[in-house]
């Protein structure tokens, strides 16, 4: 039981499409004498990957098809944002309050499809990574290299939840973590055997992170040290809850 | 933009019905020289809470009606803590795969209407606080006048998620903090309006302070410090969906 810290990186630069996102990380660390050490997990928003990846579409271009222009019409919404939410989608899982609930094709599900216009530039949308996984291994791998620890990374997004209002921030991607704590079968100090409890640590430490750099500060990128988790590479996958299981589809 | 730390508070002692719950936290952190500053918010697990304040049942001595024993044979589950997962709810929200997901009196919506078996000793239930609020509020005023120090307390408990496997710990009650943090009105750095933004802040801490205390180490306080929130007396009801918002009932 130590103590956590979270630590965010300040002095990355607005990311562009084509900039190798490991570097700018790895050298913003360096100017803050910021030392990776093993163990670390660096969370970094899912805004900036996408950036780096080139995930970025103009509105303008987007010509919407005739099931798009209905539902934007029924929902108040932008007919080319609905055009591209309804592509990133595999399935609407529900629509009202002028909020489209979607499943990716990663199978994550959340408002939009993930698609996010804040900070990005007017007329200007963010799509989600083409593969989270893939983009928290490669920047996992340039920061390991970098630094020769052995650190894991989470690739953060801003969900809202069924019954709670507000947002929390989640794991779309990760690599070097195994997403979930197992305590399944362990028993509590009573010998009462623990069936289900599996922390979603991913989850946690998505939203630890948050805390620390906020929304408005452009700070893409925090450190969560002293983290348990247990090494793996199976990305967020075991995360999504598989459809025979799922009450609220 | 500051670091956050997550401080486990070790030393205290298994909790009994009655406890001076505050008392006990200010002396377990006396003992480990943690002295609490402005601005610190402490999270307690519902468990300790639901102990001291005497919400424990003997599952012996609960009498199921027709209606919970009909509901527990379809879910394979004891009909006598199906009578109390009833009686704590105001309605079922869904039931399936051995899950009953209600909502309680509270608002909140769980499985099992929050009883949890675990950690608790055999046959005995641990039921939500009547008021996870007052207690988050008792729990506050205590540790002020001890500490003289200006802080919040969050009372956390594990909920699992539709969507995605794995739990992650979130505020049932609170005190001393306004449960989201508005960011709606401002603009970005391109000038676009955020018009949803709001970090659900205690939930994020509550798994905050999760990842440092975990399951089975029976420490069930941390201080969470260096997080940015507003000063309120609301408790978590603002973070309650209104069901006339919620796409999911």
């Amino acid at each position: 039981m130590a103590n956590i810290e979270v630590i965010p990186v300040t002095g990355i630069p607005e990311v562009k499409p084509g900039d190798d996102l490991g570097g700018l990380i790895s050298s913003a660390m360096r100017k803050n004498r910021l030392r990776l050490k093993d163990g670390d997990v660096v969370v970094v928003k899912q805004k900036v990957v996408s950036k780096a990846e080139g995930r970025l579409v103009t509105l303008s271009g987007v010509a919407p098809t005739a099931r798009a222009k209905k539902l934007a019409r029924s929902m108040g919404k932008d007919e080319r944002l609905v055009e591209l939410i309804l592509k990133e989608s595999v399935r609407v899982v529900r629509a009202g309050h002028g909020v489209i609930i979607t499943q990716t094709r990663h199978g994550l599900v959340c408002a939009n499809s993930g698609i996010d216009q804040s900070n990005v530039g007017r007329g200007v949308v963010a799509l989600l990574p083409e593969d989270p996984d893939r983009s928290a291994r490669e920047i996992r791998v340039a920061l390991e290299k970098a630094s020769g620890a052995e650190v894991a990374v989470v690739v953060s997004d801003t969900f809202g939840r069924p019954w709670r209002l507000g947002q929390t921030d989640v794991a779309i991607g990760c690599s070097g973590i195994d997403p979930l704590l197992s305590y399944a079968g362990k028993r509590d100090r009573f010998g009462y055997r623990l069936r289900v409890t599996q922390p979603a640590v991913v989850d946690e430490i998505a939203g630890a992170a948050e805390l620390a750099i906020g929304k408005l500060g452009g700070i893409p990128v925090a450190v969560v040290r002293g983290v348990g988790y247990a090494r793996g590479e199976a990305g967020v996958k075991p995360i999504v809850m598989p459809r025979e299981r799922d009450l609220f589809r």
